[in-house]
C-alpha cells in the first residue's frame, strides 16, 4: 500500500475550498483515499471540517501548507505511518492502562508509548516487564504544582504529543490542562453528563439507571465538560450492587478510551469549541 | 397451555418465604413456571422481591391471601390473562402513541387500552379509525386542576389501571400523581439524569453528546426523577443537528416506552423507593 | 435552508475525479455541504464513491451530466426536496407497514407512500384509513406470474421508483426482480447470513442464540443474498420461546427496514456487486 | 458478607421441588439469596431448571445431597468462594488471553488461572512475568493424539476444572473433546451460525455484513455446534477491511469470552442438550 498524507482543516465556510484543495493535491499527480467534507450549518455562519487522504509526495505537503497559511485556515498534515508519541497517566486501576498498552503492541493503530507516569508504584512491574518506561510521580495537596511541572518534564524529555489519563484519579490545575491544551485524552466513568465529579457508580447505583457508561473526551478546564470523542453504554440490573456496576463499568471504560485514543492517533478527530467532529 | 396467576411480593428478608410460599402453591397441586426470589443486600436490613408464576386453580389464591396478609409481606396476585386496561395520554406527537396502540392491537402483551386523553385534537381520527374512544381535554394554566379532574374522571369511567403518557407534554400535579400513585409510567426524552426538564435535544446536541437516550419510569411528585424502569441509546454523530436528534430520539423513546409498559403489564416490575426491580 | 442537489456516483479510480466535480461544482457558484470520498482499494483495481451535497443552481446540474457522461462515471443527481414515490408490499404482519407509513406521515424523509399492494385483505382499513391507495393483488401458485405483471402495473401506474417488501411473504420471480432491478427494498427477520429461508426464528430458537436480528437489503435473483444496507440485532435469553423471539424480533425489523428505506430515500446508499457503500 | 454455597439443579418438570429444596434450606436455619427457577415448557414434557444461592452451613450440603439423589434431579453444589481451577489455551493471538488473566489478577470473579497450554511459544514471556507456569505443546498432524494426550496430562497435573480455548486454532479430537465433557469453553470469532469454519471475518467481508460478532460456547464434538453462552456483535461499515474486521472483532471476542467464563465460574450456566439456560 502507499504512503499517506492526513490532512485536517477546519474554518469559516466558503465556496471552492475542497476544489482548491483536491485540485492542489491532484497537480501534485497524489490520488485522493479518502475525503470528508462536513458543513456545520448554524443560524450565523457556516462552518467547513475537512480530513483528506492522499497519496504522500515530496511537493504536495508544501504547497498545501503554502497555500492554506495564505487563508484563514486551521490546518494540520500528519504522515499516516509516524506514530503518535503517548504518555500514559494512570493511578492504581490497571485495566485502561493496559488496554491500551496492548492494543499498541499489537500495532493496531498508529500509537507509541513512549511512557508510563504514575502516582502509585502498583502498575509499575506490569509496565516496565513489557518495556516501557515507568515513572512514580507522587502527587500530594502542597506538592500538585511541583508534580505537575514533573510530569510535564518528563513528557518533555520523550517529546510526546498526546497524553492520555488512563485512569488517573487527580484533577489537573487549569495551568497543566492550558499547557497541554487539546493534547490530554481522559476517561470519564459516567455517561455524561450525567454523574459528573466523585463516584459515578454510587450515584448511578443510588438513582437506580438500567445503563451505566463511560465517556472519553478532551480535558479542558472545566472538569467533565471537555468536547467529547466517544461514549458507550452496558445494561445493568437490580442485581448490580455500586460494587458490580464498577467492576462492569471498567470494561467500558476501556474500550470507550481506547477508541477515542484511537481516533486521535488516527487524525480522525477535529475540535470546536467544545464539540468534536469524528470521522469514522 | 393452563392459566396462570403471577404473584409480586417484597418485604424485609427473612429465613423461610420462599419455602411457605412454594409450599402453599404445592399443596394445592400446583405447578410453578417461573419463580424470581432476589434479596437486595443492604447495611441495615435485606429487602426480599419475589416473583412467582404458577397454575391458576380456586384455592391457592385465598390460601395465600390469608397467609401473606397474617405476615408483614406487600403482595400483589394477578391472573395472568386479564389484561390491564389502559388510558394513553397524549400531546401532538404520536410516534410513542402508535407504537403502543398497535403492539396492543397485535395482542403481544396482555394490555387493552380504554381510551386515549390528549390536549390536543389532530391524534383524534388515527384513534378512532382503530376503534379506540379519543377525549379532548384542554389544559391553560388556568384550568389545570379542572383539566385534571376531568382526566381522572374519564379515568375512572373506564376503570382504568394504568396511565401511559406517551409523549404528554403537560407537568402534572403533585395532587394528580398522588391520586395514581405508581399507575402512571411516562417516558423521558433524554438519558437520565442527563439533561432533566425542558428540551432535552437541544441540550445534548449543545453539549456535543454521541449517545441519545430515553427513559422510562413511574411518575412521582419530584420531576423525572421517578423509578426507572427501562432506558436505551442510540448512537448520533456531527452531522446530527437538534432536530436531527430529535427525530432519532422518538424511535428509541417509542421502543423503551412500550418496553416499560410491556413488563409493567406482565408484573414484572416491583418498585421499592426510588429504584425498580425487573425481572425480564 | 438552501435547495439541494445530491450527486452519486461511482467509478474504476483514477486521480482528479473529486477535483474535476468540486471545481465544476464552486464555478457555477455552488457550496457543498457534505462530500464524501471513499475509495475502496483492491488487488485489482482500486473503485470510487463519491456523494456530495451542493446547492441546487440552474447550470450546475448540466455541466456536471454533460462532464460526467463523457467519462466513465455511474452517476445520479438528484434532487433532494423530491420525494422518492414508493409502493409498499405487505402480507398479513402489520409491524413493518405501519413504521413506514407513519415515519412518512411524520415526514421524517423524503418518502411518498403512492400505494400498498398485499396479497391479503387485512391491512385494507388501516391504510385506507390513512387515506393510502390499498390494492389486494391475490398470488396463487398458478397465478404468480399474472400477478407479478398486476404489480409492475399498479407500480407504473403511479410511476413509484421504490418497491418496499414490508413482510411480504411470496418469493418473487427473477424477471420481475430483474425488471425492478436494485429498486426493490427487503426486510430479512434473521441476521444475515444466518438462518437463510424459511422460519428464521424457529432456527434461532432450535440452535440456542442468544441475539436474534434483522437484516434489509436489495432483492437480486439470490434469494437472501443480496446487497445488505443495515442489519441489527436484539438480546433473547433462554425464557424466550420460538414465538417470543418472533414478537421481540419484529421490532428490530421495523427499526432495520426503516432506516435502510431512510437511507435509501436519502440518497445515502451506492450499490456495487454485492456490497453496499453507506454514507450515513 | 455471609458464605454462599450455589446449587445447579435440573430435572423433568414436576410439582414441589422448589417447595422441597427451599424447606430443607430453610430447616437448616439457612437463607436463600438468589433463586431461579425457570421451567421450560414444551410440547413433549417440561423442564426445570434451578439455582439457588443461600448461607453455607454444616448440615445443609449433605441433606440436599442425601434428598436429591433419591429423586432423578441432575445437581452440583458449589462453594461460591472457590475459584474455578482453569487453564487457558492459546495460539499465537494474545487478545482473550491476556482479557481473561487480567480480569482473574483483579479477582473480579472466582477463577484461578492454573497454567497456559500454548502450541506458541510467543506468548511465554507475556504469561510469565505474570506468575503463570507456561506450557508449550507443539502439535502437529502427525502428533495430534500425543499433543492432546500431553495437554490432558498437564491439566490433570493442576487438577483443573475448565479449560478456555483463548483463541487456540488447533480442532480437537472428538476423544479429547469427550474426555473433557462441558468443561471446554471456545470463542468463535463469528455470530454463530454465520460464517462457520475457517476465516469468518474473510467471510464477512465479502458478504457485505453490517456488523460483525463473535460467539463463546462449551466446545461438543460438533465443530461451532456446541451450546452457546453468549454472543455480541459490533458496527462495521465498507470502509472496514477483512483485515480491519478482524482488529474491530478482537474485542469482541475477548469482552463475549470473558462474560461466559465468568458466568461459567459464577455457576449461572445449565446446558441441556445443544442449549443453555444463562441466569444474569
Amino acid at each position: 500500500m502507499s504512503k499517506h498524507y492526513i490532512l485536517l482543516a477546519d474554518c469559516k465556510d466558503e465556496i471552492g475550498i475542497t476544489s482548491l484543495i483536491s485540485t492542489i493535491i491532484k497537480d501534485t499527480n497524489s490520488n485522493i483515499f479518502h475525503l470528508d467534507h462536513y458543513t456545520d450549518v448554524q443560524e450565523n455562519e457556516n462552518h467547513l471540517y475537512l480530513r483528506i487522504e492522499f497519496d504522500k509526495n515530496d511537493e504536495v505537503k508544501s504547497l498545501l501548507e503554502k497555500e492554506l497559511t495564505t487563508k484563514n485556515i486551521n490546518f494540520q498534515i500528519f504522515d499516516a505511518e509516524e506514530k503518535v508519541k503517548t504518555a500514559l497517566l494512570v493511578s492504581k486501576e490497571d485495566h485502561a492502562l493496559s488496554e491500551i498498552i496492548l492494543r499498541a503492541n499489537r500495532q493496531e493503530f498508529p500509537i507509541e508509548i513512549s511512557c508510563v507516569i504514575s502516582n502509585h508504584e502498583n502498575n509499575r512491574k506490569f509496565v516496565e516487564d513489557l518495556g516501557i518506561p515507568f515513572h512514580h510521580v507522587k502527587v500530594t495537596k502542597e506538592t500538585k504544582r511541583e508534580s505537575e511541572d514533573e510530569i510535564t518534564r518528563i513528557c518533555e524529555s520523550y517529546d510526546v504529543d498526546l497524553l492520555v489519563l488512563a485512569k488517573y484519579m487527580q484533577i489537573l490545575s487549569e495551568v497543566f490542562v492550558e499547557r497541554h491544551h487539546l493534547k490530554i485524552i481522559n476517561i470519564h466513568h459516567s455517561f455524561l453528563p450525567s454523574f459528573i465529579g466523585a463516584n459515578p457508580y454510587k450515584q448511578a447505583y443510588t438513582r437506580g439507571v438500567k445503563l451505566i457508561g463511560a465517556t472519553s473526551h478532551y480535558v479542558t478546564e472545566d472538569l467533565d465538560a471537555g468536547p467529547i470523542i466517544e461514549q458507550d453504554v452496558v445494561r445493568v440490573n437490580h442485581r448490580h450492587s455500586a460494587q458490580d456496576m464498577k467492576h462492569t463499568g471498567r470494561h467500558v471504560e476501556s474500550q470507550v478510551l481506547a477508541r477515542a485514543v484511537q481516533w486521535h492517533c488516527e487524525h480522525k478527530v477535529i475540535v470546536n469549541g467544545n464539540k468534536t467532529v469524528v470521522f469514522t
